[in-house]
């Protein structure tokens, strides 16, 4: 199998994030996978937000949900993007962090999710969620061609990611 | 929030695996999460099989791929599959098993597989996967509307599913 993993030329974290932010800015819902209680893999839809991402994913959820509970003892998760007309497909890894910060809610909230919360935006069950991505995957066509993007904060702007940051350069999956 | 899961009245075992399989019959694509060696979530689309779904998950993979090593090493998976279209999602978790099954193969095997296996089904790097299904979760309309499916194969057919075994009863998810 010939290996067709697009990743011979780095591209610094702001390309990757700027990359990234525009593969996923018209998916309206994405999958978010945590680790239950029980050690299972579980996935939910949430919706996305219309800020640009910049390296942190912003979702809205409730704090009674299993994602949250998963989230504050296991922050590791998985959020991805499937966009099913074109056949391409977006996994971020990350950690996640149930914040309070009443300016972030202000900016991110809408009236949709007056559909979710009885009490609007000052329900007390509304819990803000902040993932660190520290990592992307992006598939186009179904997966015959992979991209590998290093997110991690740590990088120096402008600095090209290390192989090691990126993981792996499999063969592609199917 | 009111709860508007709807899992009041159960559906057997049987009835669960018809609609899930249902549900995810026309999905070309699969995001399966792994969980890598360093505890990170990992996401990958792979094709799904043309086989009716009846408990288990067919996948053929890449013996060599990071999904194949992590999952000999931590079999709890999560398969999610998302219809863009209709904002209707389903999320699967169960336990993966790397299968060695020449019959199964044949009936799984398409010409499609030969784009990534450069010695075709005779390749060394193919490998089946089954995922053993445990439970599955459907969302309507972008998350407005949930459903639990018990999928244990320890339920006696006929037999309704404990509540036990659907996990908790929480809020919609957004």
């Amino acid at each position: 199998m010939s290996d067709q993993t697009m990743n011979r030329e780095q591209p610094t974290r702001e390309q990757a994030v700027g990359t990234v932010a525009g593969l996923i800015k018209d998916i309206k819902f994405a999958m978010l996978v945590t680790t239950t209680d029980e050690g299972h893999l579980h996935a939910r839809p949430m919706t996305t937000q219309q800020t640009e991402f910049d390296g942190d994913l912003w979702f809205i959820g409730a704090r009674d949900s299993e994602a949250v509970h998963d989230m504050r003892a296991r922050p590791q998760v998985n959020v991805s993007y499937a966009d099913t007309g074109s056949n391409n497909y977006v996994s971020v890894h990350g950690t996640a962090e149930l914040v309070e910060d009443r300016a972030k809610l202000d900016e991110l909230w809408s009236d949709m999710y007056d559909m979710y919360f009885e009490g609007g935006k000052e329900d007390p069950n509304v819990q803000l969620i902040k993932i660190d991505a520290r990592g992307a995957e992006y598939w186009e066509s179904g997966g015959k061609v992979r991209t590998l993007f290093a997110l991690a904060k740590n990088l120096i702007p402008g600095q090209k990611a290390e192989a090691g940051e990126l993981g792996k350069n499999e063969t592609v999956e199917l």
